[in-house]
C-alpha cells in the first residue's frame, strides 16, 4: 500500500510519531545471520513529497542521533540535531524537498533494537538482539523507504555514522541514490574509533547495574557506566582547540582550586554534565549495537578489499565533506572514499571545511559547510527536474 | 647524616629496595595546605656519585611510572620503563653518571600515598591524602636529593608528567639544576589533557568497589572501573598511525567477524591485557592522585602566569624535545615551553623528533632522541667538568 504524498506532511505530537511495522513475514535478516521481527521503524518527514516522488531526502543520523533531525526531541525538548540544515529556505530546503530521518535498527528511538520487546520471549531482547551492522541499518531503511512508496531517493545524506549508512546505500542500491552526501565519515572503521568504542562498551558493561545486559528485567539502567562512556565518546567529538577556546583551564564557579576531586574545572563540570544528560535519553544496551556497528564497518571488504569496486559504474553524484579539525573521522579518510569513487568512475566533489569545532562541526553553522550543502543540493535537483520554490509558505 | 658515595650502588633485592623516611618532625606541606607525615620515599640509583658530588641525575617519571627506570619491576618482572636509556654505556651512562629515580609522592610504590597507612588514624590514607600538586612531588624530591648530599644535580629529565616535574624543578630550584631535559610534556595540562583525566577519575569512581575510597579497609578493589581508566588513557598514549600500523581491523584469533560483543579485533584484546594488567600494578586512589596533580599544574600561573618568568635568569641549560606524532602533548606545548625559556633568557635547545609512535615514543627506542640525549648530556657533563668513562667495566 503506497501512502499518499501528502500524508507525512504534518508534525505529528509525541504520542503519534509515525511509524511503520514489518510482520512476522517479513523479517530483517541480519548480515550475522539474525532475524528481527516484527521490526517497526520510527521516523519523521519534513516537506512534502511531489507528485513524481523525486524529491525525497533521506537523512542517516549519528550514533546516538535519532530520526529527530529538524523537531524537538521528545525526550529532551531540544531542536532537532540537523535544525540548522533542515527547514523552509534552508540547504535541506523542507519547501522543495521531502526529508525522512528514521531511526536505525538497534537504537531506542521508536526503531526495533535491544530494548524492544523479543516477540518470542515476551521480554526485552538485552544481548539476544542479533548484532547489527551499517548494513543491516541501511536493509531496514530501504524497507521503510519502500514502504513510502519511493523508488529512487533524491539525495542520501550523513555525518559521521550516518555517513557510513550513506556511504552504504550508494554501493547497495546505485540505482536509487541520485545523489549521496557522506560527512564526516569513513570508509571502514580504524584501530584508534574501535579502541574508543571498546572502551565505552567496556565502561557500560564494568557497571554492576549492566545486569549482563538484563537491566531492563531488573528494573536497574547501568548510568554510572554509560556516563562515563558519553564522556570519554564526547572528548572524540571535540578539537583541542575547541576545547581550548571552549574552556581551557577555567575554573568552574570558584576563584581558586579546591584541592579535591570536585569538578574545579569547567570541563569538567561540561563532561559530567553531558554524561548525565546522555543517560536521560540513551539505553545502554542501544549504545553497545550502534558502536559495534561501526566497528563492523569496513565497506571495501564487501567488495574483495577494494573500496573503488564499492561504487564501480555508479551513477550516483557524491558530495564528500570533511573538517580540518576533526581527529575521530579526519580528513584523510574522507580522501580515501574520493579516491575510490574517483577510481571507480564515479561523480565526485570533495570539500574540506576549515574549522576548529572537531568532529561535532557537522552538526553546527559552519557557513562553508552550509554553502556547500546548498550548492550540491540546488545543483543536484534541477539535474534532477525538481522544481525550484517559487513562493515561500508564510 | 650523609651517606658514603657508594652507598646506593649496589642493586637491592626486592624487599630491601632503598628508601628513606622523613619522621613527624619535617613534614611535607603541600600547595593545598595539607601535611604529610611522616613520609617515606622508595627510590633507585644506578651507578656510583663520584667524589665532587656533581654526577648526579634525576629521572623524573610519568603519570603510572615509578622508581624502577632501569631495574627489573618487583611486581610485574618487567624491565625498567626507561631500560633503553639508562645503563652502562647508553645516553643516561650508569658508568659516569649516578641515576636516581623516586617514586613521587601520592604514588603506589614505596613513597607515602593514599594507599599507605595515615598515622593519625591507623587506616589507609584514601581520600584524606592530602591533593598534591607537581610541585609537591618535586619538594618530595629535594628532600630525598637533600638526604643523599647532593647541592646541585647534574641533570633533571622526564617525560610526560616527569617532564612536568623538570620545568618545576627547574624553576623552584635553578640553582640546584644544572640540566634540564623536559620530554614530550607541557607546561600546564590543556582542557583535552583535563578532560581525559577527568574520564578515568569517573571511571574508578563509578565502581562500586571503590567504596568512596574506602576501598583498602573493606577489603576489596575497583578494578573494572580503574580497568577502564586505562583503556582509555592507553588510547592517548599512542598515535592513530601506530594503532592502524600495530593492529589495524586486524581479527584476534578468528577468520571472520563473530558478531558479538567478544574481542573480535586485535585493537579491543590489546586494550583490555592492558587495562588487566594495570591493576596488577597500580593502586586507584593514587591514579586519582596522580591524575590530579597533572591537571593544576599550570607553571605560568604561579609566577604570575608568565611563563618566561618562571625561568627568568636560569643558568640551566634545557633541551626540551617532542614528538611529532605526540598528540597528548603536542609539539606545540613543547614551543611553548621553549619560547619562554627564550624569553627568560635561558640556554635552550630544542628537537622535534620524528616517530610515528605517538606519546609513548619517549619510552621507546627512537635513534634520533636516543643520540639527542646522548649529544646533550655528554655536551653537559663536558661543561660541568664530569670526567668521562675510559674503561667500561666488564
Amino acid at each position: 500500500m503506497t501512502p499518499s504524498p501528502q500524508s507525512f506532511d504534518s508534525a505529528p505530537t509525541v504520542s503519534e510519531r509515525p511509524s511503520v511495522v514489518f510482520g512476522l513475514d517479513q523479517p530483517l535478516v541480519t548480515d550475522g545471520g539474525g532475524s528481527i521481527a516484527p521490526l517497526t521503524i520510527g521516523f519523521e518527514t519534513y516537506g512534502a513529497l511531489n507528485s513524481a516522488r523525486s524529491n525525497a531526502i533521506l537523512l542517516c543520523h549519528a550514533l546516538t542521533g535519532d530520526q529527530y533531525a529538524a523537531s524537538v526531541h521528545p525526550v529532551t525538548g531540544k531542536p532537532g540535531w540537523w535544525d540548522v540544515l533542515v527547514g523552509p529556505g534552508l540547504p535541506f530546503d523542507t519547501d522543495r524537498f521531502f526529508v525522512i530521518c528514521s531511526n536505525v535498527v538497534g537504537g531506542c528511538m521508536g526503531t526495533t533494537g535491544p530494548a524492544s520487546i523479543n516477540s518470542a520471549t515476551g521480554r526485552a531482547y538485552g544481548l539476544d538482539f542479533p548484532v547489527v551492522t551499517i548494513r543491516d541499518m541501511v536493509r531496514a531503511q530501504a524497507m521503510l523507504i519502500d514502504r513510502l512508496g519511493i523508488d529512487m531517493l533524491f539525495c542520501v545524506a550523513g555525518g559521521s555514522m550516518g555517513g557510513m549508512q550513506v556511504l552504504q546505500w550508494a554501493a547497495s542500491y546505485p540505482e536509487r541514490v541520485f545523489a549521496a552526501m557522506p560527512i564526516a565519515t569513513a570508509a571502514r572503521h580504524s584501530s584508534q574509533n574501535i579502541a574508543f568504542h571498546e572502551v565505552g562498551r567496556q565502561a557500560v558493561m564494568a557497571d554492576p547495574d549492566w545486569r549482563g545486559g538484563r537491566y531492563l528485567d531488573e528494573g536497574v539502567r547501568p548510568e554510572k557506566g554509560l556516563a562515563v562512556a558519553r564522556m570519554s565518546a564526547h572528548i572524540t567529538y571535540l578539537s583541542e582547540q575547541a576545547l581550548q577556546r571552549k574552556f581551557g583551564r577555567k575554573l568552574q564557579a570558584r576563584a581558586a582550586p579546591t584541592f579535591s576531586f570536585d569538578a574545579d574545572f569547567q570541563i569538567e563540570s561540561y563532561l559530567r554534565h553531558q554524561g548525565l544528560a546522555f543517560v536521560e535519553r540513551f539505553d545502554a544496551n542501544s549504545y553497545l549495537f550502534v558502536t559495534r556497528a561501526c566497528d563492523y564497518f569496513d565497506l571495501a571488504a564487501d567488495y574483495g578489499g577494494s573500496l573503488a569496486r564499492a561504487f564501480t559504474g555508479a551513477k550516483t553524484r557524491f558530495c564528500v565533506i570533511s573538517f580540518t579539525s576533526d581527529w575521530l573521522y579526519p580528513t584523510s579518510a574522507s580522501r580515501a572514499i574520493v579516491h575510490a569513487l574517483n577510481a571507480g568512475g564515479a561523480s565526485v566533489s570533495f570539500v574540506e571545511i576549515a574549522s576548529d569545532k572537531g568532529h561535532d562541526a557537522f552538526l553546527l553553522y559552519e557557513p562553508d559547510f552550509f554553502a556547500t550543502t546548498r550548492g550540491f543540493l540546488e545543483s543536484a535537483a534541477r539535474a534532477r527536474g525538481i522544481a525550484p520554490v517559487t513562493a515561500r509558505r508564510s
